[in-house]
């Protein structure tokens, strides 16, 4: 069978060397050019040491990578590249997985509003399938574009889906305090994320309002069948990988703790990637780390009105370039966890 | 001026090591006695090593101890030990701070199901005080007895107090999502708190319960004048030290952020531990480490109904051994942070 | 083509973990049996929760476990009971392959002094072959019996073998300063391995000797021709996995550095596992974590006579299980990396 | 009695930091003047939060600073600034203590080689003082240029003075690995010291030659009085703040394991700062994290030939600004270690 032919656009950021991972095992797909305009000339493995004797590939320019020869291109670039390139590579027939937010927002005024600027193509917006596989597994066969989810927003949604499609919580008052480990933040030379700033601490941020809030909503929206209010509250947490977010909402019926760990069950029951945790477990990050999964729990303290779903993901994989090769999976008609079967380092 | 003689009572712990940190360097304090069965006739310096050169002291047992010549005796021991033995010191008239939880209840019922054996002297509770300085000076003042507080009801209770005395909130659906530093739980030789099961990653726990709730909603029941409740969900930090809460409540009066800045900032203007941080800050834990500050920030994000308020504490100091020294300050009527100006490391 | 059968005994430490880990993706291999007395019943993915979904096995106890019916043995307990054990498995023509030190010295006077007990079964010593494929390959193919190396041993020969066998070194000065992560420590409740005594800081030990010593000068001498002598100090990092070693030796003949970068990449020309990095190179334990491979860079600072060797391994892995897995894909005329291609994740 | 003026400049850096921290407290020093172009009119507090409430200081230009007026002024910047500016601030009476290299070498030739530049102010070279207290505290009373040691070379000298004075050293074969925290590397933005590029790993780096080697070299061959040679090979450890250093070197007469202790004991013996631990021990970084001390520790292992000494600081403390202030001390007629008295966290 002839492999999935595959070009990325920006790999030199922490998204792009865990697709260079990722495709380095995959058995069905194959990495032809990785662009950098900086590194061009540079081997992948100078750049990252962990590909060495592993990947022969080499940064080009990206007007030598013949994009448009590739089955699908990823986008691993600030928000607004993949809108600039989208309408090309897609005439040319080329599928395009956009791991920014360009794709993520239906509601072009609100993507304006938290983007900043204009968006470069709102035409292909509506075209554009937002590649969360547990919810939207068949839109994204047949999509051209695909808006690879959020970090926070993949951990959130699959937490919440659960409880808004039964119709059991209150929409209006969700809480989600989330916790994400520092390479959320890429690799470019900040000096708030230097080791010496970030180990040994841990602190809120985003409070006045955090990009993944309106991706949440909007989503989660569309879910519910009306509008979703949420409050979000970011953490940095001092690790590389790993997110965990604890949702906090009111129920609207009276459900048990045992009725809901069957609610969830049930809806994930056929998701490879998706672990329902025995009642009274607790996820940990390190059990995901690497991996494409989310495992989650979900719990009732005190018997009281509120219900509580811990969740938690790797940033880098599930929260990003991980989902990014299941959608690839999924368009190209592939196992779904194809080239992502890692399994966590324990301890 | 004569010095103020203390006795320690179970100083091999965390919370024993950090009162001798603080007091070895208190120039009104003499740590006279600390006792240990296990380790009697070991100098202190020799299980930590950063007392070497400090503090000239060894463990004695319990009986050589002569507590009851003491000024004051603070008890870092499990649950139940504190509560044997204050009858006997108070009659000697020693003051006693109990570093654990057996004066930090008034309602025994409670007491009896969080903590699960009998209470062993009810009828001293009622004569305790709760060792919030920032809510309760006075009563420490002329207390024998003083419960010095958990560690997240301090930083919860320090994070919320301006809005429950304001009557800003409805106290029937607080979220407080909390989160602590690993020595936390203790010295204690257990697999679960070992470097390599909880280096690198993150998680909730106790989401049952933990014994920490009841006392938060007690004491801000009292606060309020009527019943407080709570969802109340720690979770475990890679870090030795700190503590971070993130409170979520909802505001039953339209307020804007600028008058809940004022209210903080007015609320704390006399408390040299409180730090309420300039609007747009957010705490670090780093910043308070090893020493007796809490700092905080209040927000309402996106201008909606929720008002949130983080809050970092040092759970060994402020959040135990630090507060206890504040504490044994007021009531010898000494400067209530004498002893307790360390500055934090930056970085 | 019939899958290898696997018995574990011991499965409850980390290298028992790691071996599970390996084992449950080696296209290869199935483990049939992994036993503990203490936790026999309880599924695996309960005690490691990274292995839900991906494991379904329990632990039984070692009478249940039919380990006679295996083709091959890991021992991955305690030193002591492979040897008591090796005996009644290779006459039922099993493999064996002890992760511990049972048959990692040949010299049984030296074995005794440093382990302190008499060793189990003596006659079975000079029939067991040392685990050093890219020492030993030939004879590994051939035995009954591996000894696995432990984990600085594994990172200093490869580092001193190139040197050694070309006569380059005096071999009676060679000082190796040895830096392990903490999970070399085991799974073990003690005080001294808690996240709260170790995490943030470094120190020497095992100054007064460590038993990895004569394993390496034994195994050295073996490849000089002549007794070897090492001054060796381990120091304990604050990471879970990791070992880098940095050994320095006395040239005994002028040779340039590029002459010495020359020998080190002929050398290991052939060798899957060991990365001979390019000048100028330093390598990085994180390049390695959780992979079978060593990365190595050789020095001659300032040019001087001193030349100095760096290298890394993943003390699990290359050091412990991935290695044993190794010498299995040998033993049984499998791949050599087959199971063990994973790439190391950056960042 | 008046105070000690002091004027930092380049207070935005690391050393810089710590320096005010330790002011802060210092009885008999008060921070007058702090420079820093980019920062000028930003209150410390602002830039380093843990001193908010701490020192009331803002940030201001050289040119407003009147550095001619303070008693003493510290260099915290990049090297050759402090000796631009010496000649004009020694004439005017005002001592200066240079936290960079600019007086750290009397031979120039060593200096431009290293340093890759000309000397700004070669005839204040021989003028200065080496501030090392426990080798040159008389020279260092009388100084008008003091240049404080590298942090390494602190460690280093330290570990080694009492076997070189006593002549009981090869000088010709000294190995010392070496291992620091990041915070050495300072707090400019690179992406080699982003968090997601050093946490939990470890490596070797400037094996091609670092420029506290010459430093120490120089140094130890006037306590030896014939020329040192050393191999020294740093490595970065993922912590913060700490150095250990371990050295080798091979004995040229029979000495005990106990001697070594008395002598070493006996050298340190009025040192309040040099902590010689009691046989058997290993020194801990996180005993000295934020405090001026050494704490070191001698071996002979297996009884050969090499005596190991290991030894701990913390690099931002003992290494830069701690043993800054201990020479402020000195050269002010103040007691040693006025303002240096903290304990170290534990845990």
């Amino acid at each position: 069978m002839k492999k999935v032919t595959v070009g990325i656009v920006g790999g030199t950021g922490y998204t792009g060397s865990e697709l260079l991972r990722l495709l380095a095992r995959h058995p069905q797909a194959e990495v032809v050019a990785i662009t950098s305009r900086g590194e061009a000339g540079v081997p992948v493995a100078q750049l990252f040491p962990s590909l060495r004797g592993e990947l022969d590939l080499a940064f080009t320019t990206p007007d030598e990578s013949n994009l448009t020869q590739c089955d699908v291109v990823f986008f691993a670039t600030p928000h607004g590249v993949a809108a600039a390139q989208a309408a090309e590579l897609t005439a040319a027939g080329v599928k395009v997985i956009d791991l920014a937010a360009d794709f993520r927002l239906q509601d072009l005024g609100v993507w304006e509003k938290w983007y900043a600027h204009k968006h470069p193509s709102p035409e292909l917006v509506p075209l554009s399938v937002y590649g969360l596989p547990e919810v939207n597994r068949e839109a994204i066969r047949a999509a051209n574009i695909i808006g690879n989810p959020g970090c926070y927003p993949t951990a959130t949604q699959l937490a919440l889906i659960p409880l808004i499609e039964a119709n059991l919580i209150d929409v209006n008052d969700i809480v989600v305090d989330a916790k994400s480990g520092i390479s959320g933040a890429g690799r470019g030379a900040k000096v708030d994320m230097l080791f010496a700033e970030t180990y040994d601490s841990f602190k809120a941020y985003g409070l006045n309002g955090h990009r993944h809030l309106p991706e949440i909503e909007e989503r989660l929206s569309v879910v519910a069948g009306k509008p979703v209010n949420m409050t979000f509250v970011p953490h940095l947490l001092p690790m590389i990988r790993g997110i965990e977010i604890t949702a906090y909402a009111n129920l609207t019926q009276d459900i048990s703790l045992s009725e809901l760990q069957v609610l969830f069950e049930k809806r994930y029951k056929n998701e490879v990637f998706v672990d329902v945790m025995p009642q009274g477990s607790t996820p940990e990050t390190r059990t995901v780390k690497g991996t494409n999964r989310c495992r989650l729990a979900v719990y009732r303290p005190q018997g009281r009105n509120k219900v509580v779903v811990t969740s938690v993901i790797d940033n880098l994989t599930k929260g990003a370039a991980g989902q990014a090769v299941q959608n690839m999976n999924i368009l190209f008609d592939l196992p779904e966890s194809m080239g992502l079967d890692t399994i966590a380092l324990l301890p």
